[in-house]
């Protein structure tokens, strides 16, 4: 099954109320089982360059099915994934994007959220996965 | 001006009804006026390609402050703007993206709409653009 | 021999002040002998999406050693260059981009004049050329 | 509010001078509010590659409204944000990149320098800076 418009606009307005109760204007971005963008929306005010980071984490949580910030810790120097940053266009390897699962346990898309420090973009990612599970 | 998140919102809301009013499941994309991605929203079952298209759309009128199709009257083979399409990271020439203005008739943005037919395409962006007007 | 940053100025200052007679606001970019971006000017209201042709007039001139409107010409449908503009990373082969030379006739570099019609874009780059000769 | 074409050119004509003074030539790159490219100057003998990384400099400072180097503190290996550099197109995340102010403390812009070593880089593009306060 592949995420709705209906679910993506819910997941962005839960995720939106969150970041307007932190006060950190985001941006919000979710895609769909094939990793192409299915809903985007950045708040006035919001960082300009965390645009492309937003759709990034969402891609780069939905590429390999698990938070982005898990891909970070495998791609320091050292680490078994070092620089795998550089496939796919550009990943994003740190917090705010998170796989988005339906009722089964099946991921039907992803979410990434940029525009505050990792753990608050993390934050607003989570009330977004939240919003899916009511 | 910019446009803020709130008049973005109204015209994809606008301009999704026309689009499930017609029956044709469409991406509609808005841009800033610095031409940077405000909203997206893809419809379900609307066209994959037409995902890119509709961001391009919306950014090739803003870049030029004219609707996308009037670039297209100027870009074909013998014209004076022939193969301008290789610009600016590809440009969309036909229509279904149009400036957005204040009611001072400054431009803010921009709507681009793609999933139709080109004349749908068009329908669809223009009533994003009459919501802006309310 | 190159192209120094004083007779770049001295070339935009030209250009701008023939676009500013004509009441036309352009991009007007310079490139170098290496077909690298020397100087750049985007007047105050013209379009966005001029930046990037008014580079890649300029490189198209350099790139070729001719006025850029002189390989569209030769590249419409049927042509013997026929679709160049895809090569390197997108030429414009409208009017607009001359090539620069200096008192021996050697080339040292491209103007590429782009925010109006082609014809003005072309008076616009004559303008930049002539302070050359000076 | 926007950056103008005059404020611009001012603002080179500082970094410039400043350049002179320490002996070092530079790339310089304004970017407008929307992380567009408003002006640019490249110094005789200043380093090609720095061209690039002037301008992704310019676009880093106003893409997260802070100096680019502000960004480098937190991209480090075990940094929250680990290899950001591979977003938007590039960023560059070393000194040299600081946001435009006007009067009210929007920002309307911002600037980047590259050609010497990150210290001159940012001392140069602090000189621009200071020529917008005038």
């Amino acid at each position: 099954m592949n995420i709705t418009l209906e679910q993506a606009e819910a997941i962005s307005l839960a995720a939106k109320q969150k970041a307007k109760e932190i006060g950190v204007p985001m941006n919000i971005a979710i895609v769909d089982e094939g990793a192409n963008l299915k809903a985007f929306h950045r708040m006035d005010k919001a960082w300009l360059g965390s645009l492309d980071i937003s759709i990034k984490k969402a891609k780069t949580a939905r590429f390999f099915d698990m938070p982005s910030g898990d891909i970070g810790t495998l791609s320091q120097p050292g680490g078994p994934l070092y620089n795998i940053e550089v496939s796919n266009g550009g990943l994003i390897s740190f917090p705010g994007g998170i796989p988005l699962k339906d009722g089964s346990g099946e991921i039907i898309g992803a979410i990434g959220v940029s525009g505050g420090s990792v753990e608050q973009d993390h934050q607003v990612a989570s009330a977004g996965v939240a919003a899916l599970m009511l």
